[in-house]
């Protein structure tokens, strides 16, 4: 039996690989081959690039590589041009793009040709929700790289300017070149000199890696920091006031990238608490930034409790004001009319606004995606969004081509994602967040990769064994068939799982309390907001589920250019994944598929739960060919990803049922929970694990 | 729309079923049809069995019914014969039992001929392990019936009366002729006056309905109620202490039965304390209690610590006893050498001893099998031990008749049943644990019935629609079809599910903690007696599992009569289901499937957690059938049923997997919870509801 046993367990254990924290992200460290590097400048850019290329080569062993800074027509902006004998580019910056892209592309292929690769938006700048005392709103990976509490707080450590460089590093190799220090729900205190001082300290470690630093601002700011009476935009105080503050930011920061700034939204001050409007309030900030380069980016998420429609809010407010603002003010829309939630249509402010700069703003830190409990990839979300077609300047209209410059003039084009990064080991907290992280990096500079490619390098990078581990041969056909090609399925059906077993068919915006994470579609507390409260916005009752938001409900299609206007209006032709968006439905309404649209419902949420628990199947099989750190703390994630996932499921046809009185079909799963110990749990989500 | 719901909606909720708390157990009220009794007596016992037949007559209507108290040859004890003019017994007892089978039969079929029913034991006993403070040692379905705290405990009040008629004809409905009042780890204080006034009170209650009361007694209350220096059952004092005592008790219960005796074991005092023996401590008390008539159930539960194989003990102990007993001692056998395990092989005590009545011991409260959050039922159990061939006195000497007195003589034969009885409405906690108090009855008077025929029985009595509400037409085919066939179904197969996802293969006792509910392999606190530790049990380690019980191990085997001793201690003719528990083997090992141990055990577990899944189904297809009240409560006891059958099964392979160090097969479920997660949740099991 010895041998039997022993045979086994060899083939079980065989080939065991280092641990590791995840910290070096899709940058993991090989063992590099000699390369002779050629750099006709001398900077602290280019030292990064000829260092990363040293340190990094997977080439041909002692190969010769020129980079030259050197203007081609065919090269814009920082992009790069890529040949036999290395990199070319207008820009130093360009170099260090094209020098990441050489290597990337050693370890993920396909062959380097002659190529040009120029980036979609000009800006690709990641918004961090931090706060000054290290918090991060909405962050599932522990607290801020850039801010702490406590009496040191202000300090500047090696640990700091440490960290800062490896976070530069990672956001320059896929292309991000600005960051937004702060939470957009700021502190007036981040204008103050003691914290600039500190901003000052970070922008100078990101600014060999090309990012530009950028902050949030209060728009009282004047009023708050100032001491002013009033912080009206159109008062010479408070105009001077910022004057006065941009001087002292840019002496700081000579490339301070601007103003991100989130007014008359969800409580926060704005030009409106003045009798002003956006415009008024971006321009005059616009009109401050400009003799120095800088932007504002004004965002365009607000909405009243009073209207009767959240989803038509942000475009019924700032669609008159289209061709008012300044030309260095982008209006940053979010990527859905709502807030982020695991489906909704995009936005109708993208192409709808044509003479005003609009950047989409894509959620990299999953607060309605499961937080960092949840293996959610959310390229192919953003995919969705970015490929949608507003035919606003007829078919091909899409989002990415209304918001990049090619389909209206813009001065400026940009691109925001909210960040996922905290101090965790493995920045992310999820392993696999750190592919959203990567996926928007790619996106930016390139919104036309598909979400197949992003999953295919971000494996490639972050899981290929090193060479000098393991034989090479895992890394070819048994590691593709075995660990590549089922990880990333896994991948790229993991957003629809999880808006299966969260909330299909056009539902949105049902989770439990205010964490975001749960389900909640019960959640109405008195005294809260309508519209913060899961039944405004699923309307379920015995007749029927869903929010009409056709031409005889709150009209909100007639925000769309047609024919999407008529389609999603018309039952016949909304497409189903819209259909509760758009449209309140009785239980019994037929499906395309011949069911009942309770019974569609009932096996959504069966699919996503399956989905979850295939997940963990890939996963286990993936065992020999990750090291046993990440693949235990994945392993663990998944197996609360299924029960969460089992939650949702049991939580919503059980809270639905009370209204279709219909049963579950029997070849469902049946609930394994009750609802009322399932209502009872909303505030220990976040700490049940 | 609106019609398609409404037509729905009625198929969805007709016929509701009115709600009930299932407090009526298997005699629930249906309207009855005008019978004539022609009764030759009159008495209590009479009276109890003319009113029965009058509230329930289901028969013809005016159909006349002459009870007859006519010895005849072919009725033994409490026996009866049902004849077409009426019921004739020895006994008014045994009128009232025939009454009670006339009334079933009408339910439950098949049409009564003339026929004999003779009972298998003469004693039909449940022992109550209730304390006197009414908190009830291993007991899930609220406190005592017959005892409680404060300062009215010992007063009887009408409500206590009501409440123990109900007890006494629930149980002579099934045939259960005694009752053990207060727990086997006894409080000298039961002996004191005040509580035997309570006895007496209870006992005058439960005797118009056959019920003899009984009283676990400790075998120190001499000194310890007494005040005597010694409790030495030779000691002439104790001895005359315990005659005073016998004869207080029979003034106030002249048909007292007798008293139960858990001596020297898990702590309690017993004679070895005063260097004398099972059978001195035993016919001392037997020798006291003879005069009127009582017996003395001494139980043979004793085990030491230091004993290697603590299966050996009982056998090892009593064995040399054996023919040393007076015969009105019964030596209590547990069902299993072990402790009420999921699956045990037979005590080998049983057919064992031949000079000594012995009587089963079968535990109903499920302390190892799920308390009353599971649907467990066991009959199958019992059946499979009942039925057990000991071959002591060549094929065919079943534990059955090795105890009812057909293959040895002994004066009184006797069975056991540790009762799953509280004051919850419904009795027993979970609406299905009433089929086990059920089966209990049924077996202890016929032992040869099939789970099959109980399950029927009782699902027909307990869930039959009352005539008057439901059409008649749900009583037959329909009913049949949709509820009882499927609902059986899920009984029957419901205690192999729970040895699946618990200890399939001959495992055991792998309980957490000390309440016996959840799983702890691991459970092994320092300072714990080995034997009250799973490990001891299931001795896992890298080079296999299972407690080697053969002959070069502890050679448990050899307490078998041939050839169950080679047949068990030889692989190739070892049942597996008692695999684990004679033989440790390697994880490899074969089985007779083809797969590896380890594969097997997954394959096990996982079948018990899909079996529950497939449970749900059945119930929740039951609903049209049910009352919503005890739909709802069965329905959520069978999500937590699911959910900890789940946690069983992670437990186990997560745990299991650490020494087999083999992958769970890929076509079982991955775990979805963290064994390190799972170690910590002992001791929140019980009210983590």
């Amino acid at each position: 039996m010895r041998t039997l046993i022993s045979a086994f367990m060899l083939l079980f254990v065989a080939l065991p690989v280092k641990a590791e924290t995840g910290h070096d992200l899709w940058l993991r460290k090989h063992s590099a081959n000699p390369v002779k590097v050629v750099c006709s400048g001398n900077s602290a850019t280019l030292s990064i690039a000829m260092n990363e290329l040293q340190q990094g080569w997977q080439g041909e062993t002692g190969a010769s590589i020129v980079l030259a800074v050197k203007p081609d027509k065919s090269i814009k902006g920082d992009g790069y041009k890529l040949t036999a004998s290395g990199v070319q580019a207008n820009t130093e910056l360009g170099i260090l793009y094209g020098v990441y892209e050489l290597l990337r592309r050693q370890q993920t292929g396909p062959p380097v040709k002659e190529e040009v690769s120029n980036p979609s938006y000009e800006r690709r700048v990641l918004n961090h929700w931090d706060n000054l005392d290290g918090s991060v709103e909405r962050g599932y990976a522990g607290h801020s790289i850039f801010w702490r509490s406590g009496e040191d707080s202000l300090a500047v450590t090696e640990k700091d300017k440490a960290l800062w460089l490896e976070y530069a590093r990672a956001n320059a190799s896929i292309g991000i070149n600005g960051t937004v220090l702060n939470n957009v729900n700021a502190s007036p205190k981040i204008l103050s000199g003691e914290y600039l001082m500190r901003a000052k300290a970070i922008a100078e470690a990101l600014r060999p890696y090309g990012i530009r630093s950028y902050l949030s601002v209060k728009f009282s700011s004047p009023s708050l920091l100032g001491g002013l009476k009033t912080s009206d935009p159109l008062d010479p105080q408070a105009i001077q006031w910022w004057e006065t503050k941009a001087k002292e930011i840019y002496r700081l920061i000579p490339d301070f990238g601007g103003f991100l700034v989130k007014a008359n939204s969800e409580g926060q001050p704005g030009p409106q608490d003045y009798g002003r409007t956006h415009a008024q309030g971006a321009n005059m900030l616009a009109d401050v930034l400009k003799p120095y380069g800088g932007i504002v980016m004004w965002r365009a998420f607000v909405y009243s409790s009073e209207d009767k429609d959240r989803a038509r809010q942000a475009y019924a407010e700032f669609m008159p004001l289209d061709g008012q603002f300044r030309d260095n003010v982008i209006i940053q829309v979010k990527n859905g009319p709502v807030d982020f939630q695991p489906r909704e249509p995009f936005s109708p402010l993208f192409g709808g606004m044509k003479k005003t700069s609009v950047m989409p703003e894509l959620q990299i830190t999953q607060e309605y995606l499961g937080h960092s409990f949840q293996l959610v990839f959310l390229a192919p979300m953003w995919e969705e969004t970015l490929q949608s077609d507003t035919y606003q300047e007829g078919p091909g209209s899409t989002v990415a081509r209304s918001t990049n410059g090619s389909l209206f003039p813009q001065k400026y084009s940009a691109i925001a994602g909210v960040a996922n990064i905290g101090i965790d080991a493995n920045w992310c907290g999820h392993h696999f967040a750190q592919a959203n992280w990567y996926a928007f990096g790619r996106l930016a500079w390139n919104s036309g990769l598909t979400s197949d490619r992003i999953a295919d390098e971000w494996i490639r990078l972050t899981f290929s064994p090193n060479s000098k581990e393991r034989p090479d041969a895992l890394k070819t056909r048994d590691w593709q068939e075995k660990f590549l090609i089922p990880v990333k399925e896994m991948m790229l059906q993991s957003r629809e799982a999880a808006v299966n077993y969260m909330m299909p068919l056009g539902l949105h915006h049902i989770f439990a309390g205010t964490h975001h994470y749960g389900p909640g579609p019960w959640y109405a507390p008195k005294g809260t907001r309508p519209d913060w409260t899961p039944p405004y916005y699923h309307q379920a009752d015995t007749s029927g589920i869903g929010f009409d938001r056709t031409r005889s409900g709150s009209n909100a299609v007639s925000q769309y250019h047609e024919p999407l206007a008529s389609q999603f209006n018309d039952l016949k032709t909304c497409p189903e994944i819209y259909l509760l968006w758009f449209h309140h439905l009785p239980w019994t309404y037929k499906m395309k598929s011949g069911r009942t649209l309770w019974d569609e419902l009932c096996y959504h949420y069966e699919k996503g739960v399956v989905q979850v628990r295939q997940f963990q199947k890939v996963w286990d099989r993936a065992e020999p060919y990750v090291d046993a750190q990440r693949f235990s703390e994945v392993q663990s994630r998944l197996r609360r990803h299924y029960r969460d996932a089992q939650i949702w499921k049991d939580a919503c046809l059980l809270y639905f049922q009370q209204f279709s009185r219909l049963p579950i079909p029997y070849d469902v799963e049946r609930p394994v929970n009750d609802l009322e110990d399932l209502m009872k749990i909303d505030l220990k989500w976040l700490h049940h694990n």
